[in-house]
């Protein structure tokens, strides 16, 4: 963030008065522009004891498997864009059932909010940002080939909780790559 | 938004293949400017049978009480947001226990994301946005004055939760101002 996308004017990194760190502030302006994260939508689909991944069509990692999710946008419900993601992705319509995972990935700046959803019909088919979508037994999940650590770590609840018979939410944190710090889950 | 941030030129609203909506963009550098929703990051504290609020020192709705919270950083966990936010607000060391409420107020473009939490001790005071910090008996609420109606409902529910002893988690939308939906709410 180099210039002010109000007036064009080059930014200066300073700290404002009540503040605990350096922001980009536009002295002409007299504005401070923030970088917050950014919040994924998606859902995680179960059907017929399986579970639906789509393979990324996109960077980063082409090919690496992953849950229907994306951008929420700002015109719309956190569950309307998980439906949305799901539609865009992998052509298929789902209802929500209830939140699932709600967890922060440090290195892509990014909040995931994740729901339980159930297809709403037998169909479904790769959009334009996937190469297959395709419903995987959990023991056939191809766990070397997904998009982040942070979604083996969500498949692996969501098997167990499917061979357990149960349901979980949980709030986490994933950082530095491999290292998934999983907090305050509970069953229902 | 009119000027790129990372150039200075004036911005287009164009719609990029692929995409369904028009678009911030650059054309001389070629970037996308994407408008997301934000996230506040927040704790609801029960200490004794009572609940802490803050009485906004700062626009908008100065003199409104609501929960500690605020704008989640790119370099800390919502976790660690909730309890900064809460410690600069009310000057109150809290511990997370769990997840309690994701809701997306449309009108603001935030996403609340708030955790139940626990005072490590008796001390708190009011922050530089607070005017003041107080423990409310559920029956002492002041309900026409609090900052919104997405805090009059979650307050109401967690007076609720403590009357029949429960705990609860809900995912929800507040849209239009005084209407409030809540979906997918389960108690434990």
């Amino acid at each position: 963030m180099k210039y002010c996308s109000e007036c064009g004017e080059k930014l200066s990194l300073l700290i404002a008065e009540n503040d605990s760190q350096p922001r980009h502030s536009c002295t002409a302006y007299g504005y401070v522009h923030y970088h917050n994260p950014n919040i994924i939508a998606g859902c995680i689909i179960e059907h017929k004891g399986k579970v639906l991944l789509c393979q990324r069509a996109i960077e980063p990692k082409i090919g690496a498997w992953t849950l229907p999710a994306g951008f929420m946008e700002i015109d719309e419900s956190i569950e309307e864009a998980a439906v949305r993601e799901t539609w865009e992705e992998a052509n298929a319509k789902v209802e929500i059932d209830a939140l699932y995972s709600v967890f922060h990935v440090a290195e892509m700046n990014q909040v995931y909010i994740i729901y339980r959803a159930t297809l709403l019909d037998d169909n479904f088919s790769p959009g334009p940002e996937s190469l297959e979508v395709k419903l995987f037994d959990p023991s056939e999940i191809p766990w070397d080939q997904l998009f982040y650590p942070a979604i083996n770590d969500i498949l692996q609840r969501f098997k167990s909780d499917l061979q357990l018979g149960v349901s979980s939410v949980y709030s986490g944190s994933s950082v530095k790559g491999d290292v998934l710090v999983v907090d305050h889950t509970f069953k229902y």
